[in-house]
């Protein structure tokens, strides 16, 4: 028997032209400006691991290690991060007439939102491959979660995110060493700065899929969900899309899966690909027809890491993903979505994130709609903590005295 | 052999006469007014159960079912808490010359603090027990994890908390639908007004060390750090003391898994307790010889968490725990809490809550003195997300206009 790897991958591939890259240097895009994908020996993976091997693995996303990009695995030191629980929600699913409704809750992730599991892939990749300074655009978390990264990999770190970002992101990026500047204008303002930065010739992009590894690690969302199931697919996954990058790596996952005959090959669930009505070029684009998204401008929803008015580099590959499968795309309101995220509160006791909640309103209005049948198993993603958003989820409250006696005063 | 059971408790024990207590009905304090705490047949989880099995159990803390109180397992109806990660910090040892230096880090947990913990097993074990309306003071984040369980399981809370919580913890208890009121005060106060809610006969009083199961959930800190390390303890674990009750439940776990024999019987680790300089009781009766604390007025502390000016009911245990062990108790200013933090996140990009950053200071401290040796095994716990406290970890960053250029603003 051969000796078994760290990682099985083998290549980059461009999603356009099907072209091979060399992994083992750095690498952005292919030569027609598309995402490159990294591709594995599965072959080589199905001989040296099974799903047993891996359920006798320490409890976090380096468990499926052959699936991932690094090759050493002295390379590794993370923070435990990842298998994050897939929770029953009996109370909200009768409310909204599913009862098998669960939700991959994210919010445990360094750094309280999945943007950890990119930068615990990416930065450790980045190291592996000898980058020094990276630079990104950002709208907050994924900001804060590859600073905290590259902080513990000792890699320089230049982020921009807008203004109206999640202040406390600034807070742990900054506090993790992370040169950050703000920006008055949205992601795609930041991403144009990013590119200036980068064109200086310091930094390497680590941009949303102008490297091939951050979707590496958000693939770990869709292999832990399938084996947290036993090892099947859900009917439904909702997914809050700005990027697109979660919703991409499930599916890669999954097919990835597939292919080792993990998980049956007859079955992929229904992908939906949820935005915000503020900012729904995505769902534009799947109305359409169309390949990918037409630029939007001026976006605005208190959903703020969806906020991205023009991800040209992952729609086509989203909205691929959702079509391959059967899903669809479809846009939630504000209101619906803070109202969503009191109802998972009431319900539940769980606090999701804005993003997070505008899918319990998808999958709410499907349901409505007879898209979600009774007896689908549906998995919402919540991509993060509620916590870190006090100006959506404010209250006032009774104040009482030193003595406990009413004061009258709501604050 | 015997059938086995999912909870080996066998009753509740006073900590002053001895007496014992009928743990099949709701209690407070014992007749002398002194918390009662769960006692368990260790023979028969010997009998049951071995660490061998309990290392194939999900990641969660009810994999120490055994040694907790709730009875039914269809009782349990978690978030998958638990198994928080023990986290080398290499460059933060290096630092202080302590090269085995790891945290436990428990901001993970649903609401992001070790608050989860005691919320977890104590509100289960309270629905078990048919409780319907609970009531407690809290500084911030017990409030906000009790309130997240209650609304799981359907249970009614009233929480009463000072102004100066942390303001998050205010919605996160109000979104999960605990009445919640402000207090003008300090938590000493805030118990007081609750004292008085209660005596109107609707709630059970689920303070601090007033009823037996907060402290066995604490307890699973306790017992993951050892199983984490292979089934033996480290040689120092330092603690943000504010009530006590995670350092009464990490002594009480090591004592259990000592007479279970899953730990050597013959080494404790040297517990430490750390306070706030402007709050420091439990420090003042351990310098002092004292077996209870003194009260204190008008304490202050930004680590908010630890502000508990008189902790009657679990100082007499803290105090046990750290002198039977050979440990010690340190004040830490707010200076040296918050330049910690910005170490450990410049070092290792981790952003502990300020409570946790109290550790760090006093493991530097101890470590100049030689208290701590250098080839000591030592643990800090970080009880929470540095996320939760804005206030503590604000930054100012410079602005650039939507072109990228800079504006001179800084904010």
């Amino acid at each position: 028997m051969a000796s078994t790897r760290f990682s099985y991958l083998t290549g980059l591939r461009s999603s356009t032209s099907g072209d091979s890259y060399d992994p083992s240097t750095p690498q952005n895009l292919s030569a027609e400006g598309t995402t490159l994908f990294a591709q594995y020996d599965l072959d080589g993976v199905r001989d040296a691991v099974t799903p047993d091997v891996i359920a006798r693995r320490a409890p976090d996303l380096w468990r499926y290690h052959e699936l991932l990009p690094v090759q050493d695995p002295d390379r590794v030191h993370g923070f435990g991060e990842g298998m994050t629980p897939l929770i029953d929600l009996p109370a909200l699913g009768k409310k909204l007439g599913i009862p098998r409704l669960k939700l991959k809750d994210e919010s445990p992730l360094p750094t309280g939102t999945f943007k950890a599991r990119g930068a615990a892939v990416g930065v450790a990749r980045a190291a592996e491959l000898g980058l020094r300074r990276l630079a990104m655009p950002t709208n907050g978390n994924a900001g804060a979660a590859w600073a905290t990264y590259c902080a513990r990999y000792g890699i320089e770190l230049a982020a921009i995110m807008p203004v109206d970002a999640p202040a406390i992101t600034r807070s742990e990026a900054r506090f993790a060493g992370a040169d950050v500047s703000l920006i008055d204008g949205l992601i795609s303002d930041a991403g144009r700065a990013v590119g200036s930065l980068v064109a200086r010739g310091e930094h390497f992009d680590v941009s949303t899929l102008k490297e091939p590894y951050r979707v590496e690690g958000k693939k770990t969302m869709g292999l832990e969900i399938a084996e947290q199931l036993g090892w099947r697919v859900p009917d439904v996954i909702l997914y809050p899309t700005g990027g697109g990058v979660g919703l991409i790596g499930i599916c890669k996952a999954l097919r990835e899966l597939q292919r080792l005959g993990w998980i049956p090959s007859d079955k992929m669930p229904r992908l939906v690909s949820v935005q915000a009505s503020g900012c729904d070029p995505i769902v534009r684009a799947f109305e359409a027809g169309a390949e990918n998204v037409e630029p939007l401008a001026d976006t605005k929803t208190l959903a703020f890491g969806v906020n991205v008015p023009t991800p040209v580099l992952g729609a086509p590959s989203v909205l691929d993903a959702v079509r391959q499968t059967g899903g669809t795309a479809v846009r939630v309101s504000d209101e619906d979505a803070v109202a969503s995220l009191r109802t998972i509160a009431e319900e539940e006791g769980l606090l999701p994130c804005p993003e997070g909640a505008t899918t319990i309103a998808a999958a709410a209005e499907l349901r409505r709609t007879g898209w979600i049948a009774e007896d689908d198993e549906v998995v919402l993603l919540n991509t993060g903590a509620g916590n870190k958003y006090p100006d959506v989820v404010g209250v006032t409250l009774p104040l009482l005295d030193r003595e406990g006696a009413p004061t009258g005063i709501r604050m």
